[in-house]
């Protein structure tokens, strides 16, 4: 009998599981979880902590799981070590356990910056585990700062001001959501947040918080004092790699795990997935590392199939870090590389801008939608950066995916659909194609390239 | 001087006229509509009866089009005929004009059954010109029957029924949208419709028109009897294709003109786009005629822009049909082919109908989005039919028409976005995708195809 042991129960570990156990079912399957609940999902702690998603964010209990899945879990339990074909571990299920395939999905965990106050009360880092607590603190809290600007530090202060929170955000970029929005897009989500009543702080860097009695009193940056009654880091995460370390893989040049297309680490039988491995960036062609859900589902997906049926059955595709969030009904989302970005890259870029409506113009109630798209010299679609009021932004987001990376013509000879309350008859996207067009086939211009 | 005569002032030849001066700006263009305006919007039409959109359901006043677009507009005036390279005009134009290029953009105009009572009042063909007239009578009528539940039919229902009205919806099919919905969807929105109040009346055909006074009373179909105090006819288009016929071209075995990828019609110059020309199906690889707005602007771009630069510069692209409606708040849409479709075709479909949310799962307020894949024998995707309560299935639909045609294992692998409020960690594409893979990499089973 094959031993296929799954390390990590989140997204790419359960789903590497029940992959593994349905395309095996004479295998035993082992998934090995340090924490007390699978399936967890922090996508969704901002909207735990304002109500708007269930407390209990997992999707499976381990009995569940282990009944419709047959796959055997161990709560409370660390994988420490590998070795000669085995895992060791501690914990509830101390011991070692041999494998055949062994697949790492240790994901990542919050970095917060090495500041001094960091363990006063009131200071919260979210994770699955410390909701409760978490929303206690901010229930209670009447000022509020939140430190970075991701997608993670602008849910949160989304929530929280939904809550009636005074928000002040401090991010040391110089708009929200940096490393995906160019300061043209990301100061129209600034003016959003503001005129909805957040504080925001750009271009400061928080040096350290202040407290009295055990409990934090004010945020210092380098630009100013903010008083508060909480603090919330959303300042990122770091891929887990000890275990995988140990299990003899090696890091990329983004400090994740370095891994091939079918989630092989190098060593016999290894497979890293989720947030602890490293990408292909469909854009650029180098390694990334984007740590969002949906791939940590596809990579532990392909890992599970591959271990399974023990062969290079399935491949994880380059990706191009599509990924939306909102303020407000304010949606924003991306997919490949920025103009500031592929400018850095040495792309020369070209950029359109381009400002759309949700519905037919003529129809009575339309709402603004602004697409940039980020062109390369050779005419390659490079990026989209996409606003709007609707939860439609995030398939805006999915079409640009299949996009990028392609001739921004594609982009014009496209097939939309169209009806007056679902879009203008000439799509957004076929209007930035036909922009595109209007340049190369411009009346006595050169020819196409 | 190049002259460059579009004839039809609808959305292939308002388009084809205005890219036409744009590329060649010494060009004479004329347009010439025999309507009293141009750039009119008949998907606008239920819509504008309902008071949802403005009455105006065009995009630009004559004035306007001819300053900002340098194209001269001849409204009220018929091209009758063609010859030796002169159009022959009647109406507020009369006389001829010569065209170096012509694009004859006539459209489609609507199709009625030939039944009696045709001419009795409180009997409703819509179209622009008559919207007036058409909103007047439907606002005071009590009892509407709809004839055809296709697109249009659907949307007058809705209309009518968020009017007030007591309608009867009467299709000659099984179930609602019987070109673009196999009988499992059409049937859950046959539910969602009748569960509003419309009385569905499938399979059956109108027989007459009866009336007292000259007023319509009743609506006789071959099973049923229904009294009324106004009909509307939704019951499809044909392609006007006079012109082109006269002007040397070829009918295709739709019934449309038939064109090459660069919009000419065989004779020299002569380009036919919109609503009178066929096109190429993206599934099937034969001709289509598939009139929908979307097509004849981007036709009308096609050949305005190879008209004006005298070259082969664009193509117009294969079709696969994407379009999509809505009946209260259900949206519905589908693109490429049904699932009986592809069986008359001997393709050998499979099909996968899934239920998905628009929302992640732990979110508190979800709603439920189906989706019906159509999959060939060799795993080639023919067709999606996607329903779901908000106008993103529309968007859903624009993505499927990227995958169509292609091999299903692509909605697998394609990236998507992900967060709470815009979608399930695993897109419902990918989820059909997997379904697809989990049977092809099945346990023991023969290798991928």
């Amino acid at each position: 009998m094959r031993t296929i042991v799954v390390v990590g129960g989140g997204a790419a570990g359960a789903t590497a599981a029940s992959r593994a156990k349905r395309l095996c079912p004479s295998c035993r399957v082992v998934l090995i979880e340090a924490g007390d609940v699978i399936t967890h999902a922090p996508c969704a702690l901002p909207y735990a902590v304002g109500d708007m998603a269930e407390e209990s964010i997992w999707l499976f209990e381990k009995e569940e799981f282990e009944v419709e899945r047959g796959v055997e879990v161990f709560l409370r339990t660390k994988a420490v070590d590998v070795e000669n074909g085995r895992v060791k571990l501690v914990g509830e299920h101390g011991g070692v356990v041999d494998y055949d395939a062994l697949i790492i999905a240790t994901g990542a965990r919050p970095w917060t910056p090495p500041v001094e106050g960091l363990d006063l009360r009131g200071v919260v880092v979210p994770t699955v585990a410390n909701l409760r607590l978490a929303k206690a603190v901010l229930s209670a809290a009447r000022r509020v700062a939140v430190i970075g600007a991701g997608y993670i530090g602008v849910e949160m202060a989304d929530v929280l001001a939904a809550m009636g929170k005074q928000v002040t955000l401090i991010e040391g970029g110089g708009w929200p959501l940096p490393r995906v929005l160019d300061g043209d897009m990301g100061r129209l989500l600034a003016s959003y947040m503001a005129a909805r009543g957040v504080a925001l702080r750009f271009g400061e860097r928080v040096q350290r918080l202040e407290g009295s009695g055990g409990r934090v009193e004010h945020v210092v940056t380098d630009a100013g004092r903010y008083e508060v009654d909480a603090v919330v880091f959303a300042t990122g995460v770091k891929p887990n790699v000890d275990l995988a370390l140990r299990a003899g893989a090696k890091l990329g040049p983004t400090g994740a795990v370095a891994v091939n297309k079918y989630m092989e680490a190098g060593p016999p039988g290894v497979y890293v997935a989720g947030d602890a491995a490293e990408a292909v960036h469909k854009v650029t062609g180098e390694p990334a590392w984007i740590p969002l859900a949906t791939y940590a589902n596809k990579m532990g997906y392909v890992a599970g199939t591959n271990a399974a049926l023990d062969k290079r059955a399935v491949e994880f595709p380059p990706i191009a870090g599509a990924s939306v969030t909102k303020f407000g009904d304010l949606y924003v989302g991306a997919v490949g590389l920025t103009e500031a970005e592929a400018a850095r890259r040495g792309l020369s870029p070209t950029s359109y801008v381009i400002k759309s409506t949700d519905k037919a113009r003529y129809m009575k109630e339309t709402r603004e939608i602004v697409i940039k798209a980020v062109i390369g010299g050779g005419g390659r679609l490079l990026g989209m950066q996409i606003m709007g009021h609707s939860a439609i932004v995030g398939a805006y987001v999915d079409l640009a995916a299949q996009f990028v990376g392609g001739q921004a013509e594609r982009l014009f000879h496209a097939e939309y659909s169209y009806m007056p309350f679902t879009a203008p008859p000439w799509h957004p996207f076929a209007v930035v194609g036909r922009l595109w067009l209007r340049n190369y086939h411009r009346p006595n211009g050169p020819p196409a390239p």
